[in-house]
């Protein structure tokens, strides 16, 4: 992070904007602590515990947001604390609301920081869904992990084989979208920004308009529907390219459910956006696609407000908000895996009811899923939903209305970006909202992002206990 | 039913209304259809199946409310099917949700003939809680039922016993009410209808401002308040009170949840309406409690509109909307047994998540947990959120609001009776509505009213399979 607020120090100082101070102030610190925290830790060889691995994530994520909301705390802007940590963690997160109006006119230093924050924090997901979440044995992404590291003590060789995986596919993806971008039309700086908010499924844009700014361009939107789509598959597919070793043999039918929603909601939102506005079905159906492959991937791009569509599209937007991408990607949300699990689950445990005799097996594609592995996809669901209606609470208490409040949760937790009604809507954005609200969002957004297990588990006594 | 549907037709004649004649032929109807029954299967000895179970279970509740919407249908007030089906829905699954207004000046049958249908319902719904359910392990419930219960075959013996230990006390408390509010000065018809409703908690009421027509009369909200209390609490309290035999020695966690989330509630809803509105604190007091009880207990009667005392509130009364009263009661939603183990569950699996080698027992009061039933709790969870997430969003579709469709959902989902917004809020109901939502909403009251397992397995292959 350190080296990576050097970048927009630069831009802002060759902009000659005075804003290029305070990011070199920011990573001068952010390379302090980081310097202090390697010398306080190199000469000891801490053994790995589970309470460690939580203890890690959380602080990692935290610090992350802290020192990523200094930039913008100190810049020109006009941002209280609550408002540059909240900006901040949704771009760690890889949510992608946003405080800031005027982006259009923004120094670029900060568009490019938000961006760089999407970016930094869609890789390290990615890294803690397939090298640590595994051996903390959190909601199912343990299915997903390669071969051969269900004990957590077998990891630790292959960390450096696979963390050089994901940078190298992560990087090259971005690469490949930016130059797509650039060709298709975008300026150099936004096919930059968005790229990596493309493959952070992050969202943050360098228009108040969002991806609407490009809306006349057709090529531009079908671009980044595809890569957005592949920035919700999940990663092992690519590091499988990237890397000659093979890691994981398992064909993934999240995959195949992923595409099917995708290409089932796209076209019944087409056939609405047809009958309703008149468009051609062609352009109909890219505008369709590109909305819904960005809610439901969780990136938060919008071209225009959809939920003007008509009910069916909200119900559509609504359901799609829950759901996210596939597990290993940068997605948020419930996400296809536990889909799958869940209804397989249901099914089993109806059969068994019907027949209580009969032995029901789960198979998750062709691993069989263990009673244990069920319970803690089931045991996701349940503090997800209880997240949900206890931070929807908590907003409607702080003042919200109940639309902006139920959505802004739901947006939140699941690292969407936009939620419903005239507020935070696909054409809205949070600049409203005062501080209280904001710190609940952030905790929110946290929470979703590290699969709020690993967030509970911290406020548990068991936990604290020696 | 059919000797049920004698009642309002006696009171209809008496006040010289022909609708009576419409009763009469509904109850023959009624008859007929039960002889028919009884005929067909006095000489068949069925061997209880779980299937078996679940299909009679569905049937009943199904057959019930089609039965009890024939008198609505055909009488005078001008009803679609869909109406009468909801409204008879309505009052069989003890929601208390309404499409009729003008009820201050309606035939005195059509008033009580929804009360009946309430009392009946709520009866029913017992039995099947105390029965039925616990043989066929839907969600939970095992845990409330007599002992020695366990296995199907020992139940049918004492069913006869029970029986009668479920109609005594019900009937006890119902008259127990009735004599109450009598003597707090309702009218003697309004006494009958009220207590039939708020024993069953589903709050039908005789007048459109609901119990607010006595908001005056402080003693009758007191009154009201304890009964609809004692009305979600498990029912084996009474009959053990009613029969000589110890029937359970369970010492019930959830009875103490009960009451400490009505007394935390509503001291916090007094403090609200004290402060919002400078009524003196003891008001205060009977107003929140009264509307709090109403809602948590899944009554649904209402004094004022409530969503106005503010922001938290709103916040209190839709979680209340979630939770419901006691397991084994006639009230709805998610009930207290479950958030305990839901609680319990998840502490456990947070615990194992630190300490890996760690023996967690989940305990409910005295009893150890399966974990096969804490599943079929995390399973229930999951289809009711399901169910309601996909209910709010086929309302929407079918052109709701954002906050009706949601807490419409809900509301018929947990068998309360109103939800929030303008339309079918506290002082609203749902006469507004058209067919194909009351047709959605009268599933979801079946499906909240079942367990929602019960209803949902008949949508499996294997419920149909040979």
């Amino acid at each position: 992070m350190a080296f990576a607020m050097l970048l927009p120090a630069a831009v802002d100082l060759s902009d000659g904007n005075r804003d290029w101070l305070v990011f070199v102030h920011s990573a001068i610190f952010t390379g302090m602590i980081s310097g202090l925290v390697v010398m306080a830790t190199q000469n000891n060889t801490v053994r790995f515990s589970p309470r460690l691995g939580f203890l890690l994530t959380a602080s990692l994520w935290l610090t992350a947001a802290f020192l990523g909301a200094l930039p913008l705390y100190f810049s020109h802007l006009p941002l209280s604390f609550a408002g540059a940590f909240f900006e901040a963690t949704s771009g760690i997160t890889t949510t992608g609301s946003t405080v800031l109006s005027g982006l259009d006119d923004m120094p670029r230093g900060i568009l490019l920081w938000r961006s760089l924050l999407c970016w930094i924090g869609g890789a390290g997901f990615i890294g803690l869904a397939l090298l640590l979440l595994p051996s903390l044995r959190v909601g199912g992404i343990q299915l997903l992990h390669m071969e051969s590291s269900d004990k957590s003590e077998k990891i630790l060789p292959r960390v450096n084989q696979i963390a050089l995986g994901i940078v190298l596919a992560y990087t090259g993806l971005t690469a490949l979208c930016m130059l797509s971008y650039f060709a298709a039309g975008m300026s150099m700086f936004d096919a930059i920004n968005h790229s990596m908010t493309t493959i952070a499924t992050a969202g943050y844009s360098t228009h108040d308009t969002s991806l609407g700014f490009y809306a006349h361009n057709r090529l531009l939107l079908v671009i980044s529907t595809i890569f957005m789509m592949l920035a919700a598959l999940p990663f092992v597919l690519y590091i499988k390219a990237v890397m000659p070793r093979r890691l994981a043999s398992l064909i993934d039918p999240q995959v195949t459910l992923f595409l099917f929603l995708v290409v089932g909601f796209s076209f019944m939102l087409a056939i609405l956006l047809r009958v309703g506005s008149g468009l051609p079905f062609g352009d109909a159906l890219v505008t369709a696609a590109f909305n819904l492959v960005s809610i439901i991937t969780t990136t938060g791009y919008a071209t225009e407000d959809y939920s003007l569509w008509g009910p069916l599209s909200i119900g559509i937007f609504f359901l799609a908000s829950f759901m996210g991408g596939c597990a290993g990607s940068t997605s948020g949300g419930i996400k296809m895996n536990r889909l799958i699990i869940l209804w397989r689950l249901t099914i089993a445990n109806l059969t068994r009811l019907i027949m209580p005799h009969a032995v029901v097996k789960i198979r998750y594609g062709e691993t069989e899923v263990s009673t244990e592995a069920a319970q803690t996809v089931l045991l996701f669901f349940f503090l997800y939903m209880a997240s949900l209606i206890l931070g929807a609470m908590l907003l409607a208490t702080l003042g919200l209305d109940f639309v902006s409040a139920f959505t802004g949760a739901l947006t939140a937790l699941s690292n969407v970006g936009p939620g419903l009604g005239d507020t935070i809507g696909p054409s809205g954005n949070f600049s409203s909202f005062k501080d209280p609200l904001l710190w609940v969002l952030s905790y929110l957004m946290l929470a979703g992002r590290l699969e709020i297990v690993t967030i509970v588990i911290l406020f548990t006594r068991s936990f604290w206990a020696r």
